[in-house]
């Protein structure tokens, strides 16, 4: 059999105890007869106690530094999950990320991986050993100094571990069993999917859903890695993040248009009130608001009024960077001549998913319908070819949710999720 | 001017107000126009929190992961130390043992250094950045392995990278201010030794005085490298450990004879009783001892005694390996013919060290009498070309230093000797 890669988060490994769980879980693994490598977070708050420390000496770490601290929390989960796996009978031996081959640029906090020569890694694995990788970190090509991919890194470091070592499937812990058509805390009745699209997974995770990171699926998709989301806390399969054919193959005839529902807590939503409706200045809003390094999601423009000439814009973007763009844009407001702002950040999104939306009518009418019926207002709108998402109040989302769910059919007759342990990372 | 590489210990980064404290040590010697290349331990108690964090997970923690595990320690100090010095306005950059070129054999939790390839600390300083290194740790020439060098190895990593540098001096920060003719929690008249042989230093460190460890005075020995021994808390100068001449062109015409007096309490004695009197008897105690891995120190046999033809073999070892050495004899007894084993952990050794000893008559009988009137009863006596040791009860060894450091006329007038914060690592 082939190389399986398994990737454990930070609340699988949070105490020895998890160590121990998870070491069993591995050997497990091994002794079904796959070759097996092991890609691991630090553990539990080991990383934001670095944080912390790193903020005692200094106001600002230097990046490069702060890169070198960091690495230093998946070094000791990493060591002591090969301890524990040594101390129930088979031979496990940790690397860094660089000791991986993991090779990225020099972007410190937020490396790109350029290339994974993980040649000790198949040694390793030849010579059957159990792997134990470090996630989140590599090496700078041009610099030779150590690196950390940001977030979702170990996710992706899983994944690339994965397409290097040509592995049968990318397995991925955490505490929830799969992904659902929709968040179980919210929707009691939501139904583990079995198998689900990268390109379906991509819109769920974009759009709110945190069980994968979108580099992680991006990066599966690009070179048709399968992922296995599952729970490290039971046995039961997980959901399957596969090519959209291979969905289709093992799915009924009768193909789920809706794939889930997924909402997004942490919108908020910039009104660009009375902007004069003319050439360019749209431009200048966003290039303002692009200068100031803010990410925006949604983008609405309404029709100007006749009489005035003028024109409203809103865009929603995180909330953590609402101050960011509101002083970005004020300081903008003379030259470009519009009224005034308006920040609301007590707004969430709710999307539906589904590859089968592209060839199904109707899917936006039947949606908003769903949200009409339940006496939630929608204040905006966008779509993909295939997702449709709304903006509503956030008191609304879980109606919202609920609603969507009933309207598409995706409930099951039993509840069937269960949520272990903390939150996942 | 050219390149200092100082050392700070774990006491001396044990929280962000150390790390603090030193960083503006080290710019202050920046300021003062040197290069400078820092060596750290992990912060205070980390490498023991990491042990017992391992043990959590394995009884007996495999040396490779171990080794993986304990290097976690000085990534976070010595990434934490380049932060604060930028903080205050200079460029550091942090490197493992394995970046720095530390070049080691295999053999993990005791590594020694084969060599030191410091091309990257070089052309740090040549850029004018101050370069900090991890302390205790190298990478395996033949493995790639992570390894550690073990007790005192981050003053060995100090000596080996001044060394490799040309280094002008290595410059050893703990929490006393130097040398001392003795302990001064133990003998109050106790004086800085201003400088101090290399010969002096390893026959102090080896009976017990816990300023510098062996190897590192060794490596500086072999290559002839001043180490400055000081406070971290001080600016006053410490004590140079240079080579014989150095010392005595800088002391008056009259050397002294005796540079010190040295107490060790962790030793323990054995004392196999019974043992025929005939060829091959005591090499097999010792090679029953050896095959234990046992460190012993002083060995001493007496006259037989004529009518039984049996002698007593006393040896004295480290207390913790006390309980392995007795059951390795115990396991031989028959075999070799002794009646039976006494182990006494209560006894301490004193030694008085000096270079000066060699062409003076009368120093063992000064000292012996100088015991004698204080009352100490000798067990045992070792000599070697510059030291006498005794071995008394551990009761009496503060009655001892105090008697032979009176006897030898090392006393300060005035008390000088300042203990700042805790044990030194």
């Amino acid at each position: 059999m082939g190389i399986v890669v398994q990737k454990y988060g930070g609340s699988s490994v949070a105490d020895a105890a998890g160590v121990k769980r998870v070491a069993q879980r591995i050997v497990n693994t091994k002794k079904a007869g796959h070759q097996v490598v092991v890609v691991v977070s630090a553990m539990g708050d080991t990383t934001d106690e670095l944080i912390d420390l790193a903020n005692e000496v200094s106001p600002l770490p230097p990046a490069r530094e702060l890169d070198m601290l960091l690495t230093a929390g998946e070094r000791i989960s990493m060591a002591v999950l090969a301890m524990a796996i040594q101390n129930l009978g088979h031979e496990a031996r940790s690397f860094t990320g660089s000791q991986a081959g993991v090779i990225t640029d020099a972007a410190h906090g937020k490396a790109k991986i350029i290339d994974v020569t993980p040649g000790r890694i198949q040694a390793a694995v030849d010579e059957g050993a159990i792997a134990i990788v470090a996630g989140f970190q590599g090496v700078s090509q041009t610099t030779k100094d150590i690196t950390t991919l940001g977030r979702g890194g170990s996710d992706t470091t899983a994944v690339a571990l994965a397409v290097a070592l040509k592995a049968e499937v990318c397995e991925i812990y955490s505490d929830v069993d799969g992904i659902f058509t929709a968040d179980p805390r919210i929707e009691p009745r939501a139904r583990k999917v079995p198998r689900i699209s990268y390109e379906e997974t991509l819109e769920m995770a974009a759009q709110g859903a945190k069980i994968l990171h979108l580099r992680c699926v991006e990066y599966a998709r690009r070179y048709d890695m399968p992922i296995h989301v599952r729970s490290s806390f039971s046995e039961k399969e997980g959901t399957w993040v596969v090519k959209a054919e291979d969905v289709v193959q093992e799915s009924s005839m009768e193909a789920a248009i809706i794939t889930g529902v997924a909402h997004d807590r942490s919108q908020a939503k910039i009104t660009v009130v009375g902007v004069p409706d003319k050439p360019g200045e749209a431009a200048a809003i966003f290039r303002a608001v692009a200068d100031a390094q803010i990410n925006i999601d949604m983008i609405v423009q309404n029709i100007s009024e006749a009489k005035t000439g003028l024109t409203d814009i809103s865009f929603t973007l995180p909330q953590g960077e609402g101050q960011t763009a509101m002083t970005a844009l004020d300081r903008v407001r003379e030259q470009i001549g519009f009224e005034s702002l308006q920040y609301d950040d007590s707004v969430g999104k709710v999307s539906v998913v589904g590859a089968g939306m592209s060839s199904a009518p109707g899917i936006s009418a039947r949606f908003f319908e769903a949200l009409s019926e339940a006496g939630v207002n929608i204040e905006m709108i966008s779509t993909s070819e295939i997702r449709v998402s709304v903006v509503v109040a956030e008191a609304q989302i879980e109606s919202a949710v609920n609603a969507a769910h009933a309207a598409f059919e995706l409930g099951s007759d039993e509840i069937e999720a269960v949520v272990y342990g903390g939150t996942g990372r």
